[in-house]
């Protein structure tokens, strides 16, 4: 089994294209800090379709103890509080197996 | 680039197992019948972490045209309306750039 990890975010009014190349930026660090890591993609929404969310996480690991070594790792928890929870809205989540 | 399209879904209260695993059958036959699609992975929550929603889909493909022939394909669109619109309470849906 490999698990995948999806996250979407919408963002709050008034966020800056900045802060979200800032998170892009900081979350694609996680794959050289964190080995559990098997393969990771991020991006803002490319805006093709309406009523889009306006931001993903994609991330792959070999099982559960990857995801959760992953999920509570310090430098992820760290980029969470750095760059989504000032500009999150609401953020939905699942965790499938692949 | 590749594009990746991103969904999750949560269900109406007293959908079935059977509903979920019908769904899942009825989109991995997508591949074989919508050539644009490079991958494909769907499939029902784990349910390791609280507060996640019950059903995910990755796709990817090539380029836009790819991902809009997909989203239009009538077997694409009948798959929908057999499986998803019955028990669907929610869905959010990302495309982006990986």
């Amino acid at each position: 089994m490999t698990l995948r990890h999806v996250v979407c975010f919408r963002f709050l009014p008034g966020t800056t294209p900045e802060q979200i190349t800032a998170l892009a930026d900081g979350l694609r660090e996680l794959p050289g800090i964190i080995p559990e890591i098997v393969a990771y993609h991020v991006g803002p929404n490319l805006g093709i379709n309406p009523g889009t969310w306006d931001f993903a996480v994609t991330a792959d690991f070999d099982d559960e103890a990857g995801f959760v070594a992953y999920r509570d790792h310090r430098e992820h928890q760290a980029r969470i509080q750095s760059f989504v929870t000032p500009i999150q809205a609401e953020r939905v989540a699942v965790q499938f197996a692949t």
